[in-house]
């Protein structure tokens, strides 16, 4: 394995040493990708790396063993289990008494069975263990950034009345899917649909001057993620008025959080500077979600902009800024980038968000 | 909805009044499909369906909402809530004091955030809850097997030394989906390769006399899955004695086993009766899997037949039997059918087993 897998197991290690904790019990998916480089994915039996101030072990099912060893060769000790074994006696084996981080993956059976195996208290993994990035990961999500900017560019060429979102979505699969690996979501929401944040496409014609939000995300071959949106009008007509001036107030609140962000700053004051805006304009009931995420090998990930999170923002965090307003049974509008931290904000996507 | 829906919720409320429990609280995937047909799926926000002796209601982002009520319609409470708002506050709302069952799918943050809300102590749903199959689930697996068994029937033509066995997978690919609507696994373990249980295919080239792993899997339109397994031998050569001596004692423990299968006869003994065949082989350390796991939406489902499972096993539920020997480096053998408990097992799989 390369040399960065070591050395965030240390960090963990060191930080698991100096919080006091028992340990962490790091399961599939991103975050197991994060420190061996296994995309191994767990099912009904436990798959999971365990994190001591003086080990490291995976644990898993004997039958899984040859393709982890495959994948992460000699550095990590892998501890197997036969059916009948338990393998959360084995976790408990290897964590002291302290408190025991759970990765967000860890499915409902595992969580419990490793509290009723462990001595400490169990909660989430550290705060901050994958949220402030390294220098590669910052260059894998600006890689990420440009590959779906390269796909928004093609977008206005797209949007023509009379052609349907399927239609539309379908080419932007494709179009995505020329500058990543994977196509994670596709949203095209015209005129009403655009008012359901989580729509995807439907068979619903565009009409002159329809409102669009177009959400588009990928996975690299690096296992970064690109999340964009953009808001468009249809051609050939014209938007409601109510549209333009709900357009300008989600644009000024996106531009002056971005404009917010600095080292320091709490998540939540974030998310306050763009709602307070948006709620200036009369329009706070219609901004129905949080202002961003964190983004990584997730798409979505800690930290999370929104009320009541008193976290503070730090250099080389990676997040989402996305402000919306959605007007049910009419139209929505959002607006997304992906920032970094520096001493301010630093734009990773870069289409144009001017009407 | 159809009344059968309403019908399992009524169950359910049934089982939480009679064993005095607080409520359950069914995360996404099968086990919410099983009750209000919504393939949503949840994420970093909650989305769970909380059933209590005298409730049943969904929670729900508000951002999911529109898609959730076009797939429930208006038969189940939908109660929404955003960013910022703690959904697990309105989990302990709806649950009465007692034990809370958790879905298998919900994911340490929700698990972690339900304990902190309720009262009671949680546990994973009851046993049984999906066990048990309803006549129209059995005959929705019936089709399943019908599916797999239809491909199988075509592996034998396919097997040619001098293939790979990718282009023996991508037409098993081809096969499988038309008669599914999704593929869920293709193995192709070839010589070595067959020794690895969760192997899938590989650029191996098959060579007269190999043994060959072929397990399958899909998922049909009733959302039901299927799950077969045979071990062929590629024509041309003669596989080693040893791989024969083994087929014969998987062979052996597959019709026991089979044969074993009864109202009230505990999990873990269907396991004890095909181990003993093999171990009495001698080959007892290369079975290194449980002999079985519960299928319906889910390939993978309690009943797991495996040592230390007492359950005793019911009247119209469906499992797998598959013994396996696995020899590193050489060779694997396994053999897997599902079957329906009745006065005995019916097996829903019916492609030849005898070499």
């Amino acid at each position: 394995m390369e040399k960065k897998f070591a050395e965030r197991i240390r960090r963990a290690q060191e930080l698991v040493a100096n919080q006091e904790w028992g340990g962490l019990v790091v399961g599939t998916g991103p975050e197991l990708a994060y420190f061996i480089n296994s995309w191994t994915s767990s099912h009904e039996r436990l798959t999971a790396l365990v994190i001591s101030a003086s080990s490291a072990v995976v644990i898993a099912p004997i039958t899984d063993v040859a393709q982890l060893e495959r994948e992460v060769g000699s550095d990590v000790e892998i501890r197997s289990f036969r059916d009948g074994q338990d393998p959360y006696a084995m976790v408990a084996e290897l964590v002291g008494r302290g408190q025991i981080g759970l990765g967000s993956s860890l499915s409902a059976p595992h969580v419990l069975g490793i509290q009723r195996a462990v001595a400490g208290e169990t909660s989430l993994l550290p705060a901050g263990l994958f949220q402030v990035k390294e220098d590669e990961e910052i260059a894998f999500l600006r890689e990420a950034a440009e590959a779906i900017d390269a796909v928004h560019a093609q977008v206005p060429a797209l949007l023509r009345a009379g052609r349907t979102e399927r239609e539309i979505a379908d080419e932007l699969h494709e179009l995505i899917l020329k500058e990543h690996v994977e196509v994670d979501f596709v949203i095209v929401g015209s005129g009403p649909n655009g008012a359901d944040p989580h729509h995807s496409f439907s068979d619903r014609v565009l009409q002159p001057g329809d409102p669009v939000v177009i959400d588009l995300g990928g996975r690299m071959p690096s296992g970064y993620r690109s999340d964009c949106t953009r808001t468009h009008v249809v051609p050939g007509g014209n938007p409601p008025a109510e549209f333009e001036r709900a357009y300008e107030a989600v644009h000024k609140a996106y531009r002056a959080a971005i404009d917010a962000v600095r080292p320091g700053i709490r998540a939540e004051e974030l998310d306050a500077v763009a709602r307070e805006i948006i709620e200036s304009y009369g329009l706070g009931e219609y901004f129905t979600h949080r202002l961003g995420h964190g983004i990584g090998m997730s798409t979505h990930e800690e930290p999370y902009l929104l009320s009541g999170n008193e976290q503070e923002i730090a250099r080389n965090m990676a997040f989402s800024i996305e402000p919306g307003v959605y007007v049910p049974g009419e139209w929505g509008v959002r607006i997304e980038d992906i920032v970094v931290v520096a001493d301010e904000a630093i734009r990773l996507n870069l289409q144009p968000t001017k009407r």
